[in-house]
């Protein structure tokens, strides 16, 4: 089995934790990689091990951060490598093991005692090309123009699903039904649920109401007004965009894979959502 | 084949062209079945003709009505037979032809021109028995104290999902998400999706959101409280039940069919949330 | 100074704290009458000084108890008496004093180094006449059949201001902003203003919005569905009405008066409604 | 009398409306004056009459335009001049008069058939100065990086009233209540209250609530994380500004003044919500 590391680049702790997880891999007889950006930050690896994330191709990634860590690794990353995530961030919607659990959770992965935790993503085509990540949470259209509100129309499977005045339109997975979607009015989606959530960013008309469709689906998003528009791409990717842009949102070929040692969702993740605030 | 007539029983209109339906049919050579209630508010049915909806066992239903013509049929039938659907009521989310297509609707049908359109529905078990109607839209949990909150949780397979301070608890199919359920705050679920949705009315804490979960969850609800709720069954059937009670919902074995000749949704459904307004 | 005393009758503590202050105020010479309910709970006042809440002709109430106490108080007494009110329920949005702070209070109070904080209320007339207590928090109307909604207009001093189908409407003194008001999604309103606040329970159509109306205004609801309601004053006061009510809603002559040792209202209040949730 | 004449300038019908107008009170012997930008766009005008929007010093401004022309004249004037207003727009909450009665309104207005409808304004401080405008509808405080929330606490009168993280925070007069404010969940305010609106938008938690304060209130907003902002007042003027700003809110000195021929308000102002949508 080969490993890659990816840790957190602005907390030392992470690091050092990354650095235990690295050693404990490398003395136990496994071929390991670490990720260019966390070398950069913890310079302590050996530099024969150290490899962009773009070109890591191993077993399992171990992700030592939070959220952002592992969208880090999900907009880089060319393969669909499991990951192992050690929460290091704040609240942890998407890691599965506390820092005090590392290493009794690597020996399970070690002995094959866990399971493959797949979620859909998004992929975007701006004028029929995708240039730009894969979304684990979700692709937000927004104006340009803080305060200035965006018209826009989208269509389901070619059916035009509504038009709204809105500040922007979230396209969310499952996932990322916890994210910017929640905080726009949408519900929590159960994340084995192959659908796709739509919601209007404070629309006008109020009688617009947030969407869930099948993970199938082709969303077709227009502008109707001539103002540009940012897109942001699981709050780290952005890319500003002129009126005239014809967007469609589908499902990507590509899935997310976490390990996970249990299958509990209910109350994992509504206490989440509970603790957030 | 044979056919089955219902009407909706309070408009004149509504009994009248069921009769032209059920002259049209039986001068065609089919077998055709008459709801009492249908033919007691409109005696000009051959008597012979006449048979309880419980009893019905054809291949088609013609519902000449609103959405509470078909959740009626829905609550007595015994089997899961075809519906199709002349909408006479005001809104029409279920219903399939307007008065005037009537009978190029019944030719397209008698042709084998039309689809199957099958919605899930839920079932609910009161202290282990199910002993109410299946709900094609929502079954509702509600105060039976006009005024006075309900503390409830509730539990999908087993894990605690919320624990709420509510009106009441909405537990809606997909079909019934532009009900009850939309009124409060649940989004649009497409009707293909097997999913069950989740919605508290007007919970404490505000953090309370709607859920959308597999539809082969098993939903448990049991109240914190010492105080009657009545349960109401796609806003047709009425229960009052002691504090204490145990509830479970589940998808049914039964399903609603509808006779459709278009798949199209987008922006048929998205159209009538807007009329309604 | 002449003292009355009410004390939450469910609660052991409550009662004996109300001793205690019965007690004080005898031995330090002021003339003090117990609330009857109070007594009946707890039978160790002198006999002599009990009377009921409805005769209560004194300078202060010292109130100890929640806001359910608070609002027995103001539906039953007959004149506005200033409440001095130590916190025996669980929230207390409008409760002053924690019970270790009781005497320390009642001392400022005795030095009159306090402040009266005036509160609306509002009056209820149904067909023209009043014989139903004035609400401190809110007047709801509400559907009499739980799981059915109601029909129905409501006006702003002759002017219609809304039509919708809902579970009912709430009209609010500031006062009850934090409550039922809120659930519905009303707006915090500072208590210091002089406005009326209307809010439909989860309205259909979507676009009938909370309303803010000067606390001069009349507020006329009328049904337009053959439906029977219930009216909810306080979440205290019941009373079912026939459809063809006819409902006015207006400021109280009456006040409530609080005897209050600070002027701060944030972040008191808004960190009360964070400790709900 | 002394007139002031501004029309909306994308608008053919608009600037010969005001034409037309102008050459009424010419002939009818009044003095009159119109705006530059009005002029530039329709150069029928006599150029000795033509001053810019800023010099106005007149009894009355006649407006021929949507809200925006009027949210022009509020941001330009340096004194309350009454406006009466005929709408030009497509929704019109603050114009009082359509197209085809101008000559009418004119004619009510010079025979003193008229009353002033007052309404407040809000004032700005950035780090203790005011350069920018007064808001007739609101101030909007939002993140300078679409699709990247803010972080800010917001004070009442030295208060803490509320922290949130969110897409930004609006402060809004009555008048603008019916804008940006109600896309953002807040209530319906009328527009005779002296209150200001405070709502968070999409904030995190859920659980706060939009609020009204005072009219006499001082609001003080704080930026806890290291984010530029965009202040968006009236959406017509914008700035850029750092994230140790300190931003202060008050009601101003000057208010804005519309001619009225009535003094209704309901239906009038909640029908404009609806058709709205």
């Amino acid at each position: 089995m080969k490993f890659g590391i990816v840790a957190r680049r602005d907390k030392e702790e992470a690091l050092k934790l990354a650095y235990r997880v690295y050693d404990f891999l490398k003395v136990s007889g496994y071929e390991v990689v670490v990720d260019s950006e966390t070398y950069e930050n913890f310079p302590h690896f050996k530099k024969e091990d150290v490899i962009p994330l773009e070109d890591f191709d191993v077993d399992f990634i171990i992700a030592i951060g939070g959220d952002g860590t592992i969208l880090r690794i999900e907009h880089k990353t060319k393969k669909d490598i499991p990951i192992l995530s050690i929460n290091m961030g704040t609240l942890g919607f998407l890691t599965e093991v506390e820092p005090p659990e590392t290493f009794f959770a690597i020996n399970r992965l070690l002995e094959g005692d866990y399971y493959i935790d797949e979620r859909i993503k998004l992929r975007t085509y701006i004028n029929g090309e995708n240039k730009v990540p894969d979304a684990l949470n979700e692709v937000a259209i927004l104006t340009g123009v803080p305060g200035k509100i965006i018209h826009l129309r989208y269509y389901i499977d070619g059916g035009l699903a509504d038009e709204v005045r809105a500040d922007g339109l979230v396209v969310s997975t499952p996932t990322g039904s916890t994210g910017y979607a929640m905080s726009a009015g949408g519900p929590f989606v159960d994340p084995r649920l192959d659908t796709i959530i739509i919601v209007p960013l404070l629309p006008l008309p109020r009688t617009s109401v947030p969407m869930i469709v099948p993970g199938n689906s082709t969303v077709d998003v227009r502008l109707v007004t001539d103002r540009e528009i940012v897109m942001a791409i699981d709050g780290q990717y952005y890319e500003y965009l002129p009126p005239d842009v014809e967007i469609r949102i589908k499902k990507s070929p590509r899935k997310t894979k976490f390990v996970r040692f249990t299958k509990e969702i209910y109350p994992k993740y509504t206490m989440r959502i509970k603790e957030r605030h």
